[in-house]
């Protein structure tokens, strides 16, 4: 079958690669109805991360269950599932707290830039439609594996609520889902910061209120300017740079919450400033078990439509194109064709 | 008149001072019926803050209002009333937000250990009694103008819920109030960690059901076994040091949140690490407008005592001696009867 390969920075390939089997019960083995590139997949492609052995890719995923270990209860073949790309066994006690993402038995998804994927932790981490989904809404379905998923716990994080305040930081896919998500949870405002005509429009679609072009203190000018010298009651940080947590901060109002899900790189907090700007964190990886069945059931009734974040597509034996399309900012987000 | 003057380190006096006037039409004037001193008083009295000039001290209070400047409206001469040792309006965007802390026109409370005060923005900073209150309420009324408002912030922030699991870090009087606090908001299991037999006592009179006496990674251990190797749901850091701001973090479980109100010093988080940790935080000084009136019902109806927290009492004019035995820990809280 086809798999994607890092071999290291910049040499990422399509190539044969052997079928995946069943290593433990609880393991599922899926056929891709479809898989995508991450903006974190860029990290090691960019060198970024070590690449020192080469790298099963891909690790946002959704398509047909074609067999189960003898311990899988909860789906069965010819399933069509969806499932989040931190593996959880969704019953330990972080699992139970809604924190999936920090499961006893967590495992990251590898491998799903392919033909077929093994999903480990089946029971716990896959979640199946009820039918067999229709072709155009594959997109979406795939987003809410991790793209969609991030950007709502973003949301959840920040405690959006009816009627809020929000400032998005980030234009990429995260937090263009982290837009879609707080328009969903009831923001009356939402400020996207962005620069790039392309992700300005798909914010606005997504229903960004406002939109502010600047950084630095002249963006935050802009946002205190547009909520009356205020500051914003919930910060989406989506990228995870210095710049843009400095960003959120200063954007933030007195007893704001900053939802952080972009990686942090090279971000310190002050304590005592934090403490005197009174702003709350709460960051992560994103638990997207916890809000699987709710963000699938909203694309199957067709009440979002995360996938348009996908604007370029391509066969999966294409895949180099696909991250250097991305890597070059040509693309938001690549959908791979399996 | 008798007030506090700290005149530099360690050289603290009550002395003949002038008596306030109204400055401002905003401001009142008020007889105190009971004052205290803060953990926070001991800064500049050991010389931590700067004391390069005279200051009056003092910044819990509550008393009997004996004069309104001419726009203050909420309050009148002869009402008895407590306030926060944050002065705040009460309508900001700030202030309507829950967060008087952070009051547009903040400012804190000073000269509160004297016969007499001045409270500036008086409209939105007292909270007056239905009728005068009985003589024995008045150190449970005076706790909530700081160190009762101050522990329930930090249970509110840390965000306690019915059932929770709380560890509380630090069993000075805010810790000790934090313990009531979190009993009160419903908390199922209270971990209090101290080390000192009088301020374990009344932990547990409070409502701590175990008490960890280890610090640092002994600590973490025993919270640890403690909560089936899961963590706290919520901490509640009332301290601001580097150690016991890592105990707070290594005893706080994914997706938990830790309510930190004491002022930090020396404290930086690093984002990485906080990100895969997954603990939330918030903190600042505490809103204690927000809280002002139920606390003060809790105290009036007798359903809580916060006031045991004062284990001294002194007259005003021996305030040097209740520095010195805060100072030299021999007394957890000094009330000063005026």
């Amino acid at each position: 079958m086809l798999g994607t390969i890092l071999h290291g920075p910049g040499d990422i390939r399509c190539e044969e690669v052997a079928e995946p089997t069943i290593l433990h019960p609880t393991d599922a083995i899926i056929r891709l109805a479809a898989t995508c590139i991450c903006g974190s997949d860029l990290w090691p492609y960019r060198g970024l991360n070590d690449v020192s052995q080469p790298m099963n890719m891909g690790h946002e995923y959704c398509g047909v269950v074609v067999e189960v270990g003898s311990a899988v209860r909860s789906v069965k073949p010819g399933e069509f599932v969806v499932g989040s790309f931190c593996l959880s066994d969704n019953t330990c006690p972080h699992c139970r707290f809604g924190f999936q993402s920090s499961c006893e038995k967590r495992e990251f998804m590898t491998g799903a830039q392919a033909t077929l994927a093994r999903v480990p932790l089946a029971d716990g981490t896959l979640v199946a439609t009820p039918e067999l989904p229709s072709a155009d809404l594959i997109p979406s379905l795939l987003a809410t594996s991790d793209v969609l998923g991030t950007g709502w716990y973003a949301a959840d994080a920040g405690r959006v609520q009816p009627g809020s305040t929000v400032v998005v930081v980030g234009d990429g896919a995260v937090g263009l889902m982290g837009v879609l998500a707080a328009k969903q949870m009831g923001a009356a405002r939402i400020i996207a910061m962005s620069r790039h005509k392309t992700r300005q429009d798909l914010a606005l679609e997504y229903g960004a209120t406002d939109i502010v072009a600047e950084r630095g203190d002249d963006g935050v000018a802009r946002v205190k300017d547009l909520t009356n010298r205020i500051g914003a009651d919930s910060v989406l940080e989506c990228v995870g740079t210095k710049e843009s947590m400095a960003q959120a901060l200063a954007c933030a109002r007195p007893g704001s919450t900053i939802g952080y899900v972009g990686v942090p790189h090279g971000v310190e907090f002050d304590g005592q400033k934090l403490f005197f700007t009174q702003v709350g964190l709460l960051g992560g990886p994103a638990p997207v078990r916890r809000f699987l069945p709710h963000l699938m059931d909203l694309v199957l009734s067709r009440k979002i439509n995360p996938g348009k974040v996908f604007d370029l597509e391509l066969p999966l034996a294409d895949v180099a194109e696909g991250y250097r399309a991305m890597d070059e900012r040509r693309a938001i987000k690549t959908l791979l064709r399996v």
